[in-house]
Protein backbone atom coordinates (compact mmCIF):
# COMPACT_ATOMS: atom_id res chain seq x y z
CA UNK A 1 0.00 0.00 0.00
CA UNK A 2 1.14 3.52 -1.24
CA UNK A 3 0.17 6.05 1.72
CA UNK A 4 1.90 9.28 1.09
CA UNK A 5 2.98 11.73 3.37
CA UNK A 6 1.30 15.42 2.62
CA UNK A 7 4.64 17.29 1.16
CA UNK A 8 5.12 21.21 2.30
CA UNK A 9 8.03 23.06 0.78
CA UNK A 10 10.05 26.54 1.40
CA UNK A 11 10.82 28.30 -1.54
CA UNK A 12 13.59 30.19 0.25
CA UNK A 13 15.72 27.10 1.51
CA UNK A 14 13.91 24.94 -0.91
CA UNK A 15 13.20 22.54 1.88
CA UNK A 16 10.11 20.16 1.95
CA UNK A 17 7.96 19.75 5.35
CA UNK A 18 6.26 16.50 5.97
CA UNK A 19 2.81 15.87 7.51
CA UNK A 20 2.23 12.32 8.28
CA UNK A 21 -1.63 11.41 8.99
CA UNK A 22 -2.18 7.94 11.34
CA UNK A 23 -4.34 5.70 9.04
CA UNK A 24 -6.55 5.87 12.12
CA UNK A 25 -8.04 8.67 14.08
CA UNK A 26 -6.65 11.97 13.91
CA UNK A 27 -3.19 11.89 14.85
CA UNK A 28 -0.24 13.06 12.77
CA UNK A 29 3.98 13.83 13.72
CA UNK A 30 5.12 16.34 11.27
CA UNK A 31 8.83 15.86 10.09
CA UNK A 32 11.50 18.64 9.70
CA UNK A 33 9.09 21.92 9.42
CA UNK A 34 10.14 25.56 8.80
CA UNK A 35 10.04 28.49 11.46
CA UNK A 36 8.75 31.06 8.89
CA UNK A 37 5.94 28.23 7.82
CA UNK A 38 4.93 27.64 11.34
CA UNK A 39 1.42 29.23 11.05
CA UNK A 40 0.93 27.72 7.41
CA UNK A 41 1.84 24.65 9.29
CA UNK A 42 -1.14 24.96 12.06
CA UNK A 43 -3.22 26.31 9.21
CA UNK A 44 -2.83 22.67 6.98
CA UNK A 45 -2.90 20.57 10.47
CA UNK A 46 -6.30 22.72 11.56
CA UNK A 47 -7.78 22.09 7.90
CA UNK A 48 -6.96 18.05 7.83
CA UNK A 49 -8.55 18.35 11.37
CA UNK A 50 -5.24 17.08 12.43
CA UNK A 51 -3.88 16.70 16.54
CA UNK A 52 0.21 16.87 16.10
CA UNK A 53 1.74 13.91 18.30
CA UNK A 54 5.13 14.57 17.44
CA UNK A 55 7.72 17.10 16.05
CA UNK A 56 10.26 15.38 14.19
CA UNK A 57 14.17 16.28 12.95
CA UNK A 58 16.05 14.72 10.79
CA UNK A 59 19.37 16.49 11.78
CA UNK A 60 19.88 20.10 13.54
CA UNK A 61 19.71 21.92 9.90
CA UNK A 62 22.19 24.24 8.89
CA UNK A 63 20.05 26.29 6.06
CA UNK A 64 17.04 27.54 7.83
CA UNK A 65 15.85 27.41 11.25
CA UNK A 66 13.03 24.98 12.90
CA UNK A 67 9.57 25.85 14.09
CA UNK A 68 10.15 22.76 16.07
CA UNK A 69 9.99 24.94 19.83
CA UNK A 70 7.08 26.98 18.56
CA UNK A 71 4.98 23.98 17.27
CA UNK A 72 5.50 22.10 20.40
CA UNK A 73 4.15 25.30 22.17
CA UNK A 74 1.13 25.85 20.10
CA UNK A 75 -0.12 21.94 19.76
CA UNK A 76 1.12 20.14 23.07
CA UNK A 77 3.26 17.79 20.61
CA UNK A 78 6.46 16.19 21.44
CA UNK A 79 9.96 16.88 19.83
CA UNK A 80 11.56 13.90 18.81
CA UNK A 81 14.94 14.45 17.91
CA UNK A 82 18.46 12.22 16.66
CA UNK A 83 20.52 11.82 19.76
CA UNK A 84 23.77 12.98 18.11
CA UNK A 85 22.89 16.41 17.56
CA UNK A 86 22.71 18.39 20.84
CA UNK A 87 19.31 19.39 21.02
CA UNK A 88 18.98 19.04 24.49
CA UNK A 89 15.53 19.91 24.65
CA UNK A 90 13.47 18.11 22.85
CA UNK A 91 11.83 15.06 25.24
CA UNK A 92 12.67 12.18 23.12
CA UNK A 93 16.41 11.80 21.88
CA UNK A 94 16.54 8.78 19.47
CA UNK A 95 19.09 6.52 18.33
CA UNK A 96 19.45 4.44 15.43
CA UNK A 97 16.31 1.17 15.24
CA UNK A 98 13.79 3.25 18.09
CA UNK A 99 10.95 3.34 17.11
CA UNK A 100 8.35 6.67 17.22
CA UNK A 101 4.63 5.28 18.14
CA UNK A 102 2.12 7.66 16.91
CA UNK A 103 -2.01 7.32 16.18
CA UNK A 104 -3.40 3.59 16.68
CA UNK A 105 -0.79 1.88 14.91
CA UNK A 106 1.35 3.90 13.35
CA UNK A 107 5.42 3.06 13.67
CA UNK A 108 8.05 5.45 12.57
CA UNK A 109 11.41 3.53 12.90
CA UNK A 110 14.81 5.62 13.06
CA UNK A 111 17.71 4.95 10.88
CA UNK A 112 20.93 6.37 12.22
CA UNK A 113 22.48 7.80 8.85
CA UNK A 114 25.53 9.76 9.79
CA UNK A 115 27.44 11.59 7.42
CA UNK A 116 25.70 14.86 6.06
CA UNK A 117 25.95 15.65 10.13
CA UNK A 118 27.44 13.23 12.75
CA UNK A 119 23.51 12.64 14.06
CA UNK A 120 21.80 12.75 11.02
CA UNK A 121 19.18 10.51 11.15
CA UNK A 122 16.54 9.00 8.69
CA UNK A 123 12.95 7.78 8.87
CA UNK A 124 11.22 4.92 7.65
CA UNK A 125 7.29 4.89 8.00
CA UNK A 126 5.00 2.14 6.39
CA UNK A 127 7.38 2.19 2.94
CA UNK A 128 8.46 5.66 2.79
CA UNK A 129 11.97 6.70 3.99
CA UNK A 130 12.42 10.40 4.89
CA UNK A 131 16.26 10.80 3.63
CA UNK A 132 16.65 14.13 5.20
CA UNK A 133 20.17 15.52 3.81
CA UNK A 134 21.57 12.00 3.70
CA UNK A 135 20.15 11.35 0.34
CA UNK A 136 18.26 13.76 -2.03
CA UNK A 137 16.79 12.77 -5.54
CA UNK A 138 19.87 12.25 -7.70
CA UNK A 139 22.23 13.43 -4.93
CA UNK A 140 23.26 13.58 -1.70
CA UNK A 141 23.84 16.39 1.70
CA UNK A 142 27.41 18.13 1.69
CA UNK A 143 29.61 16.17 4.31
CA UNK A 144 31.71 19.47 5.40
CA UNK A 145 30.65 20.70 8.64
CA UNK A 146 28.75 19.34 11.76
CA UNK A 147 30.85 15.97 11.86
CA UNK A 148 30.13 15.54 8.46
CA UNK A 149 31.87 12.99 6.79
CA UNK A 150 31.70 11.52 2.93
CA UNK A 151 32.67 7.96 4.20
CA UNK A 152 30.25 7.93 7.05
CA UNK A 153 27.76 9.04 4.48
CA UNK A 154 28.69 6.42 1.97
CA UNK A 155 28.44 3.62 4.59
CA UNK A 156 24.81 5.13 5.66
CA UNK A 157 23.70 4.88 2.23
CA UNK A 158 24.73 1.95 0.96
CA UNK A 159 24.72 0.33 4.18
CA UNK A 160 21.17 1.45 5.72
CA UNK A 161 19.15 2.71 3.10
CA UNK A 162 20.39 0.94 -0.42
CA UNK A 163 19.26 -1.91 1.35
CA UNK A 164 16.20 -1.08 1.65
CA UNK A 165 13.13 -2.67 -0.86
CA UNK A 166 13.68 -0.84 -4.32
CA UNK A 167 10.20 0.42 -4.27
CA UNK A 168 10.50 2.73 -1.33
CA UNK A 169 9.69 5.81 -2.09
CA UNK A 170 12.36 8.81 -0.92
CA UNK A 171 11.26 12.12 0.20
CA UNK A 172 14.19 14.08 0.63
CA UNK A 173 14.74 17.48 2.57
CA UNK A 174 15.64 19.53 0.26
CA UNK A 175 15.13 19.77 -3.62
CA UNK A 176 16.37 22.60 -6.03
CA UNK A 177 15.16 21.04 -9.37
CA UNK A 178 11.17 21.22 -8.55
CA UNK A 179 11.64 17.07 -7.72
CA UNK A 180 9.49 15.81 -4.95
CA UNK A 181 10.11 11.90 -5.06
CA UNK A 182 12.25 8.80 -6.08
CA UNK A 183 12.37 5.51 -4.75
CA UNK A 184 15.38 3.62 -3.15
CA UNK A 185 15.51 1.56 -6.70
CA UNK A 186 15.91 4.12 -9.17
CA UNK A 187 18.90 6.35 -6.87
CA UNK A 188 20.75 2.89 -6.55
CA UNK A 189 20.79 2.22 -9.79
CA UNK A 190 21.10 5.86 -11.00
CA UNK A 191 21.59 8.00 -8.27
CA UNK A 192 24.63 10.62 -9.85
CA UNK A 193 26.73 10.57 -7.23
CA UNK A 194 26.49 7.29 -5.97
CA UNK A 195 25.69 4.48 -8.44
CA UNK A 196 28.51 2.73 -9.62
CA UNK A 197 30.96 4.55 -7.56
CA UNK A 198 33.30 3.23 -5.30
CA UNK A 199 34.01 4.78 -1.58
CA UNK A 200 37.19 5.74 -2.82
CA UNK A 201 35.80 7.90 -5.51
CA UNK A 202 32.81 9.20 -3.56
CA UNK A 203 35.30 10.60 -0.68
CA UNK A 204 37.32 12.34 -3.22
CA UNK A 205 34.67 13.60 -5.09
CA UNK A 206 32.59 14.64 -1.70
CA UNK A 207 36.14 16.00 -0.28
CA UNK A 208 36.51 18.27 -3.76
CA UNK A 209 32.84 20.14 -3.86
CA UNK A 210 34.52 22.81 -1.98
CA UNK A 211 30.93 24.48 -1.42
CA UNK A 212 30.56 28.00 -0.21
CA UNK A 213 29.54 28.09 3.37
CA UNK A 214 25.64 28.22 4.47
CA UNK A 215 24.73 31.66 5.03
CA UNK A 216 22.69 30.75 8.10
CA UNK A 217 25.02 28.53 9.31
CA UNK A 218 26.32 30.82 12.34
CA UNK A 219 22.69 31.69 13.44
CA UNK A 220 20.48 28.43 12.37
CA UNK A 221 22.51 25.45 14.15
CA UNK A 222 23.00 27.28 17.62
CA UNK A 223 19.15 28.09 17.07
CA UNK A 224 18.08 24.87 15.91
CA UNK A 225 19.70 22.99 19.19
CA UNK A 226 17.38 25.35 21.20
CA UNK A 227 14.38 23.57 18.50
CA UNK A 228 13.76 27.25 17.13
CA UNK A 229 13.12 28.80 20.26
CA UNK A 230 14.63 32.41 21.31
CA UNK A 231 15.24 33.28 17.52
CA UNK A 232 13.49 35.69 15.96
CA UNK A 233 11.32 34.68 13.00
CA UNK B 1 -8.12 5.24 4.33
CA UNK B 2 -5.92 8.46 3.28
CA UNK B 3 -4.22 7.72 0.10
CA UNK B 4 -2.43 10.75 -0.74
CA UNK B 5 -1.75 11.47 -4.76
CA UNK B 6 2.02 13.10 -5.02
CA UNK B 7 1.59 16.46 -5.68
CA UNK B 8 3.80 18.77 -8.02
CA UNK B 9 4.29 22.66 -8.49
CA UNK B 10 4.93 25.16 -11.08
CA UNK B 11 6.43 28.38 -9.29
CA UNK B 12 6.08 30.16 -12.67
CA UNK B 13 2.03 29.86 -12.70
CA UNK B 14 1.65 28.11 -9.31
CA UNK B 15 -0.06 25.49 -10.69
CA UNK B 16 -0.24 22.10 -9.12
CA UNK B 17 0.14 18.88 -11.05
CA UNK B 18 -0.94 15.39 -9.65
CA UNK B 19 0.28 12.02 -9.82
CA UNK B 20 -2.06 9.12 -8.74
CA UNK B 21 -0.61 5.93 -8.28
CA UNK B 22 -2.69 2.48 -8.33
CA UNK B 23 -2.71 0.73 -4.93
CA UNK B 24 -1.79 -2.56 -7.18
CA UNK B 25 0.42 -2.74 -9.98
CA UNK B 26 2.29 0.13 -11.86
CA UNK B 27 -0.77 2.16 -13.30
CA UNK B 28 -0.74 5.60 -12.83
CA UNK B 29 -2.66 8.57 -14.17
CA UNK B 30 -1.69 12.14 -14.19
CA UNK B 31 -4.06 15.26 -13.38
CA UNK B 32 -3.10 18.99 -14.90
CA UNK B 33 0.70 18.71 -16.41
CA UNK B 34 2.53 21.73 -17.25
CA UNK B 35 4.31 21.18 -20.65
CA UNK B 36 8.00 23.03 -19.42
CA UNK B 37 7.94 20.74 -16.91
CA UNK B 38 7.13 17.72 -19.04
CA UNK B 39 10.67 15.87 -18.57
CA UNK B 40 10.19 16.29 -14.78
CA UNK B 41 7.27 14.53 -14.70
CA UNK B 42 8.27 11.51 -16.85
CA UNK B 43 11.68 11.58 -14.62
CA UNK B 44 8.74 11.20 -11.64
CA UNK B 45 7.11 8.61 -13.14
CA UNK B 46 10.35 7.07 -14.12
CA UNK B 47 11.85 6.96 -10.72
CA UNK B 48 8.54 5.39 -9.30
CA UNK B 49 8.06 2.74 -11.77
CA UNK B 50 4.64 3.75 -13.31
CA UNK B 51 2.85 3.43 -16.07
CA UNK B 52 1.31 6.16 -17.17
CA UNK B 53 -2.39 4.86 -18.36
CA UNK B 54 -4.29 8.85 -18.92
CA UNK B 55 -3.44 12.30 -18.82
CA UNK B 56 -6.69 13.99 -17.18
CA UNK B 57 -7.29 17.82 -17.56
CA UNK B 58 -9.61 19.89 -15.19
CA UNK B 59 -9.78 22.45 -18.03
CA UNK B 60 -8.70 24.53 -20.47
CA UNK B 61 -6.02 26.01 -18.68
CA UNK B 62 -5.91 29.71 -19.33
CA UNK B 63 -2.19 30.64 -17.65
CA UNK B 64 -0.56 27.85 -18.73
CA UNK B 65 0.21 25.54 -21.52
CA UNK B 66 -0.47 21.78 -20.98
CA UNK B 67 2.12 19.10 -21.48
CA UNK B 68 -0.75 16.47 -22.47
CA UNK B 69 0.01 16.06 -26.08
CA UNK B 70 3.50 15.27 -25.24
CA UNK B 71 3.12 13.17 -22.55
CA UNK B 72 0.71 10.82 -24.76
CA UNK B 73 3.36 11.05 -27.51
CA UNK B 74 6.02 9.30 -24.95
CA UNK B 75 4.28 7.12 -23.13
CA UNK B 76 1.00 6.17 -25.00
CA UNK B 77 -1.52 7.14 -22.70
CA UNK B 78 -4.68 8.21 -23.45
CA UNK B 79 -5.90 12.03 -22.68
CA UNK B 80 -9.03 12.23 -21.12
CA UNK B 81 -10.59 15.59 -20.72
CA UNK B 82 -14.06 17.83 -20.32
CA UNK B 83 -16.31 17.13 -22.97
CA UNK B 84 -17.22 21.11 -22.65
CA UNK B 85 -14.07 22.24 -23.25
CA UNK B 86 -13.32 22.35 -27.06
CA UNK B 87 -10.22 20.02 -26.45
CA UNK B 88 -10.43 18.06 -29.78
CA UNK B 89 -7.89 15.64 -29.86
CA UNK B 90 -8.49 13.62 -26.61
CA UNK B 91 -9.34 10.07 -27.06
CA UNK B 92 -12.37 10.75 -23.84
CA UNK B 93 -14.64 13.57 -23.70
CA UNK B 94 -16.13 13.23 -20.44
CA UNK B 95 -19.43 14.01 -18.86
CA UNK B 96 -20.36 14.43 -15.33
CA UNK B 97 -20.77 11.17 -13.54
CA UNK B 98 -18.51 9.17 -15.81
CA UNK B 99 -15.92 6.96 -14.28
CA UNK B 100 -12.09 6.80 -15.41
CA UNK B 101 -10.90 3.89 -14.18
CA UNK B 102 -6.67 2.56 -13.93
CA UNK B 103 -5.17 -0.20 -12.23
CA UNK B 104 -6.63 -3.05 -10.88
CA UNK B 105 -9.19 -1.22 -8.91
CA UNK B 106 -8.87 2.56 -9.38
CA UNK B 107 -11.94 4.55 -10.36
CA UNK B 108 -11.65 8.60 -10.78
CA UNK B 109 -15.86 9.85 -10.86
CA UNK B 110 -15.94 13.39 -12.89
CA UNK B 111 -17.69 16.09 -11.63
CA UNK B 112 -18.82 18.67 -14.05
CA UNK B 113 -18.50 22.06 -11.94
CA UNK B 114 -18.84 24.93 -14.22
CA UNK B 115 -18.02 27.90 -13.19
CA UNK B 116 -14.35 29.12 -13.23
CA UNK B 117 -15.21 27.92 -17.12
CA UNK B 118 -18.27 26.35 -18.39
CA UNK B 119 -16.38 23.02 -19.26
CA UNK B 120 -14.30 22.35 -16.14
CA UNK B 121 -14.68 19.52 -14.05
CA UNK B 122 -13.87 17.71 -10.98
CA UNK B 123 -12.16 14.81 -9.97
CA UNK B 124 -12.88 12.39 -6.91
CA UNK B 125 -10.56 9.51 -6.48
CA UNK B 126 -11.01 8.28 -3.45
CA UNK B 127 -11.47 10.38 -0.66
CA UNK B 128 -9.67 12.98 -2.35
CA UNK B 129 -10.85 15.60 -4.37
CA UNK B 130 -8.96 17.42 -7.16
CA UNK B 131 -10.76 20.88 -7.55
CA UNK B 132 -8.92 22.62 -10.72
CA UNK B 133 -10.12 25.77 -10.29
CA UNK B 134 -13.25 25.60 -9.14
CA UNK B 135 -12.34 25.63 -5.78
CA UNK B 136 -9.27 26.68 -4.42
CA UNK B 137 -7.89 26.74 -0.52
CA UNK B 138 -9.92 29.33 1.15
CA UNK B 139 -10.59 31.15 -2.11
CA UNK B 140 -12.10 29.89 -5.36
CA UNK B 141 -11.62 30.47 -9.19
CA UNK B 142 -12.02 33.83 -11.05
CA UNK B 143 -15.45 33.72 -13.21
CA UNK B 144 -14.84 36.35 -15.71
CA UNK B 145 -13.90 34.57 -19.47
CA UNK B 146 -14.36 31.18 -21.16
CA UNK B 147 -17.95 31.40 -20.23
CA UNK B 148 -17.36 31.65 -16.71
CA UNK B 149 -20.48 31.89 -14.27
CA UNK B 150 -20.03 33.42 -10.96
CA UNK B 151 -23.55 31.93 -10.49
CA UNK B 152 -22.92 28.61 -11.81
CA UNK B 153 -19.59 28.17 -9.46
CA UNK B 154 -21.81 28.94 -6.58
CA UNK B 155 -24.29 26.46 -7.73
CA UNK B 156 -21.33 24.19 -8.73
CA UNK B 157 -19.54 24.53 -5.57
CA UNK B 158 -22.48 24.26 -3.08
CA UNK B 159 -24.57 21.80 -4.79
CA UNK B 160 -21.48 19.53 -5.72
CA UNK B 161 -18.59 19.77 -3.66
CA UNK B 162 -19.73 20.97 -0.08
CA UNK B 163 -22.04 18.36 -0.11
CA UNK B 164 -19.11 15.45 -0.02
CA UNK B 165 -17.80 14.47 3.12
CA UNK B 166 -16.39 17.06 5.69
CA UNK B 167 -13.06 15.22 5.51
CA UNK B 168 -12.54 14.77 2.00
CA UNK B 169 -8.71 15.90 0.95
CA UNK B 170 -9.44 19.21 -1.62
CA UNK B 171 -6.25 19.11 -3.36
CA UNK B 172 -6.27 21.99 -6.24
CA UNK B 173 -5.02 23.29 -9.20
CA UNK B 174 -3.55 26.68 -8.09
CA UNK B 175 -2.34 28.05 -4.92
CA UNK B 176 -0.40 31.34 -4.44
CA UNK B 177 0.39 31.02 -0.48
CA UNK B 178 2.33 28.24 -0.40
CA UNK B 179 -0.19 25.90 0.81
CA UNK B 180 -0.84 22.49 -0.57
CA UNK B 181 -4.32 20.60 1.05
CA UNK B 182 -7.68 21.63 1.93
CA UNK B 183 -11.01 19.46 3.32
CA UNK B 184 -14.27 20.14 2.19
CA UNK B 185 -15.69 20.25 5.71
CA UNK B 186 -13.31 23.03 6.48
CA UNK B 187 -13.55 25.11 2.94
CA UNK B 188 -17.44 24.58 3.74
CA UNK B 189 -17.03 26.60 7.38
CA UNK B 190 -14.42 28.87 6.59
CA UNK B 191 -13.75 29.42 3.02
CA UNK B 192 -13.11 33.19 2.61
CA UNK B 193 -15.06 33.51 -0.30
CA UNK B 194 -17.98 31.04 0.64
CA UNK B 195 -18.71 30.32 3.74
CA UNK B 196 -21.45 32.70 5.05
CA UNK B 197 -22.17 34.11 1.91
CA UNK B 198 -25.36 34.08 -0.01
CA UNK B 199 -25.64 33.22 -3.69
CA UNK B 200 -26.71 36.50 -4.85
CA UNK B 201 -23.50 38.08 -1.96
CA UNK B 202 -21.27 35.93 -3.70
CA UNK B 203 -22.24 36.84 -7.16
CA UNK B 204 -21.79 40.25 -6.67
CA UNK B 205 -18.61 39.55 -5.28
CA UNK B 206 -17.08 37.59 -8.39
CA UNK B 207 -18.76 40.43 -10.69
CA UNK B 208 -16.75 43.19 -9.41
CA UNK B 209 -13.46 41.54 -9.00
CA UNK B 210 -11.85 43.54 -11.96
CA UNK B 211 -8.96 41.29 -12.45
CA UNK B 212 -6.37 41.95 -15.15
CA UNK B 213 -6.65 39.81 -18.15
CA UNK B 214 -4.32 36.32 -17.98
CA UNK B 215 -1.00 37.28 -19.72
CA UNK B 216 -0.74 34.01 -21.47
CA UNK B 217 -4.46 33.83 -22.49
CA UNK B 218 -4.53 34.16 -26.20
CA UNK B 219 -1.60 31.44 -26.59
CA UNK B 220 -2.58 28.95 -23.83
CA UNK B 221 -5.86 28.27 -24.66
CA UNK B 222 -6.05 27.88 -28.08
CA UNK B 223 -2.88 25.25 -27.49
CA UNK B 224 -4.40 23.44 -24.67
CA UNK B 225 -7.72 22.74 -26.69
CA UNK B 226 -5.07 20.87 -28.81
CA UNK B 227 -3.22 19.24 -25.61
CA UNK B 228 -0.49 22.07 -25.68
CA UNK B 229 0.75 20.38 -29.26
CA UNK B 230 1.75 22.83 -32.06
CA UNK B 231 3.09 24.79 -29.43
CA UNK B 232 6.80 25.67 -28.62
CA UNK B 233 7.63 25.02 -24.80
Amino acid sequence: MHINPIQLFDAESSTFTYILAAQDGNDAVIIDPVDRHCERDLAHLARLGLKLAYVLETHAHADHVTSAGRLRERTGARAAVPSGCGIAPAELQLDDGDTVRFGAAEAIRVLHTPGHTAGSVSFLWRDNLFSGDTLLIDGCGRTDFQGGSAAALYDSIHGKLFTLPGATRVWPAHDYKGQSVSTIGWEREHNARLAGRSRADFIALMDGLDLPRPKLIDIAVPANRQLGLGHAA
